[in-house]
């Protein structure tokens, strides 16, 4: 089969992560190697670069900046939230992306996010067939949240698992200096699944984490979670963790972020849900019931851009996987999403392989309940099995004056 | 002069940082080596141990963990905070002391800390010295907040300033992913002095750092906040950083975390002052007047744990001092501080000094006004020469299973 010539574009989409730009950095030296695209093209924030013809050069970039992308956090290109409508409601969007396409002779489509930018792939991917535009879509997977369906795990969840875990060690040892009693709450990312809160039971795994952990897979009850907690502080001596995600929801569906403003006109003691606060709000709650000192850490932003403490094993699959992408498409694959595959065997082993984009673009992979302890506070060995191989090896980026030095793009914009 | 020979104590007090073990791992490993020293003692808990009798026996511990305690945060032997009363009001405690520093026969007495802490070691100095009990007595310094006197820095600045560095330089990529504007405020720890604070200016000197800085060194206007912001916000597309000190105060000398409760009141929108919150409530105020989307991150307990992002030259410097305390006590000094002296010249290079107890105990070092730029929102770059040297080489814990190896100290009970 011949290859296709043409040139390639490649947008980031989403919210950032420590490794996205690993992707990047495997998409872009694999593409500039291919005799089949003449030219690399980054698209500037994603999808709203090509409607807008905001893109760039890629082969303008020196080599050693396009490899300190690996160790770059954040998204390098920008990165956008923008759905696309449906192409059967609405053609506008669609017509102006065949346009540039056409116009730049772009026939290969690579899109890093998560479902939802699998969703916009899957649309264009569908559309450029239907008007018979040839072109290769690839999906290149990226979340923190690691909940992307068909892949064993997600390219940027083992960075980030590997800052959680570390960092709640830290503060575990921090929040017991004193001999007085304290009920820290740390607050994780995490919407609707609790992948990223579940990397703190690694802490407590090596005997440094906390004492109940709550994924948005189970139904929030405060009056357990207080019941939990004092179970807790009886037993230790008054020192407790808790880990939350931000997303936990009581029974009818509320996030607990949102009791905030309730508290709030109660009794002015607290408020503002917007705020992320799920674990502010936790800690006010156990303050006025048990009367004790408490703390609430959100982890925030860092969680997710924590590049200085990033998982080699992470980085690496992540690059193989933009390369792969690169790799599928000019051997012929269209519409598919790169994955991984677990081998089985005792030893950690990954592998590839290819998942249609629909499958990913309206699924959400939870945490699977049979990890959860029974008292609905805690992981099993399981998940600690699933998770450990995933944060292996310490990534940083290299030092310049003892500070990253973080790739620095030229962003040369691409002209026709 | 022949060597006094007893028994030496140590304790750890005040809020922990990074690398406050690492004292006392040099203190620990110079100890057990001196022939005049036959016990070592660790206090539970700072001065609370010893009034308690409640030490441990550091000879039972292993080398190897006694290694790790150098890139082991938070205080392995537990800190307090307590205040001991005048002598001349209330001989309580130090006839307490006297009583266990005779019946374990303790002639070395070094406490590591701030300058509270150097408080605590200069009357109990003084007592010994009245009653003709013959002690050496140490101050060993510690504090990410880095304003003790006669000192050039302080043990455990350098680590929090590179890991606030490094984490501001990696928000201030994520923050700005978007192609829409977002004003994104940090809040670092220090209540009165602004050194950590100032710490983010080396982001900036890295180019990925805050627009605007406010130390509580300088009054703080928010109406001339709110123009700063907006002229940052109009001069960068909306994207601003800024970072604030936890203790900025204003004309009339209130916290700006003060202002959430009078917000909360004023308008159900905010509230609690309690919960830190400087940036929160600002990030509320930018908000309201501004109409800009606003996120506020604090980096709370996290910038003074974070072993995994430490200084080398911390680490080492600090290992130094504890090991310093102990020969200069051996040798006849008592009643001072290991210090540090940074020599003249273009390159760095740090030597060790010895200041009183009394100079430290009543004095707080803030950052020189002329370091601070003349719009009162940045630093000079005198700032950058004088920090820059601090946070060289990185230290982080041994991995085990990809995760940190803190050490893990036995605890034996000492017994007479």
């Amino acid at each position: 089969m011949s290859k296709l010539v043409g040139n390639l574009i490649f947008g980031q989409s989403g919210g950032p992560t420590a490794v996205i730009n690993a992707s990047a950095a495997g998409v872009f030296t694999e593409a500039l190697k291919q005799d089949c695209i003449p030219r690399v093209f980054g698209a500037a924030n994603g999808i709203k670069g090509i409607l807008e013809e905001k893109f760039y050069d890629m082969g303008s970039e020196g080599a050693y900046e396009l490899e300190l992308l690996k160790t770059t956090p954040s998204s390098a290109l920008g990165s956008v939230r923008y759905k696309l409508a449906d192409a059967d409601e609405d053609e506008t969007d669609y017509k102006r992306l065949l346009e540039v396409f056409k116009k730049y002779d772009i026939r290969y489509f690579l899109y890093n996010g998560g479902n939802d930018s699998m969703d916009t792939c899957n649309k264009i991917s569908k559309y450029m067939h239907k008007v018979g535009y040839e072109c290769r879509v690839m999906g290149v997977p990226k979340t923190i949240d690691n909940d992307l369906a068909g892949t064993d795990h997600c390219p940027g969840y083992g960075s980030a698992a590997r800052y959680v875990a570390t960092a709640t060690m830290e503060v575990y040892l921090d929040a017991r200096v004193y001999d007085t009693p304290m009920v820290c709450i740390l607050e994780v990312m995490g919407r609707n699944a609790g992948w990223l809160t579940a990397a703190t039971a690694l802490a407590t795994y090596k005997g440094a984490g906390p004492d109940l952990i709550y994924l948005p897979e189970i139904v929030f009850d405060v009056d357990k979670f207080l019941k939990d907690v004092k179970e807790a502080y009886d037993k230790n001596n008054g020192k407790v963790i808790v880990a939350v995600s931000e997303g936990i929801k009581d029974k009818d569906g509320k996030y607990i972020s949102e009791y905030g403003s309730d508290l709030s006109k109660e009794k002015d003691s607290f408020g503002h849900a917007q705020l992320g606060g799920t674990a502010q709000v936790l800690a006010s709650i156990v303050k006025e019931k048990l009367k004790c000192k408490t703390r609430s850490i959100e982890f925030s932003l860092l969680q997710r851009c924590a590049a200085h403490c990033g998982s080699k094993t992470d980085v690496e699959e992540t690059f193989m996987a933009g390369q792969l992408a690169v790799r599928y498409a000019t051997e012929g694959i269209t519409d598919q999403m790169v994955a991984y595959e677990r081998e089985n065997g005792p030893e950690y082993n990954c592998d590839f392989k290819l998942v249609n984009l629909s499958t990913v673009a309206n699924a959400e992979k939870k945490v699977p309940l049979e990890w959860i302890t029974p008292n609905g506070a805690g992981l099993t060995q399981d998940f600690i099995d699933y998770a450990l191989p995933l944060i292996q090896g310490a990534s940083s980026p290299p030092l310049e004056e003892g500070l990253p030095r973080f790739a620095k793009l030229k962003k040369v914009l691409a002209t026709k």
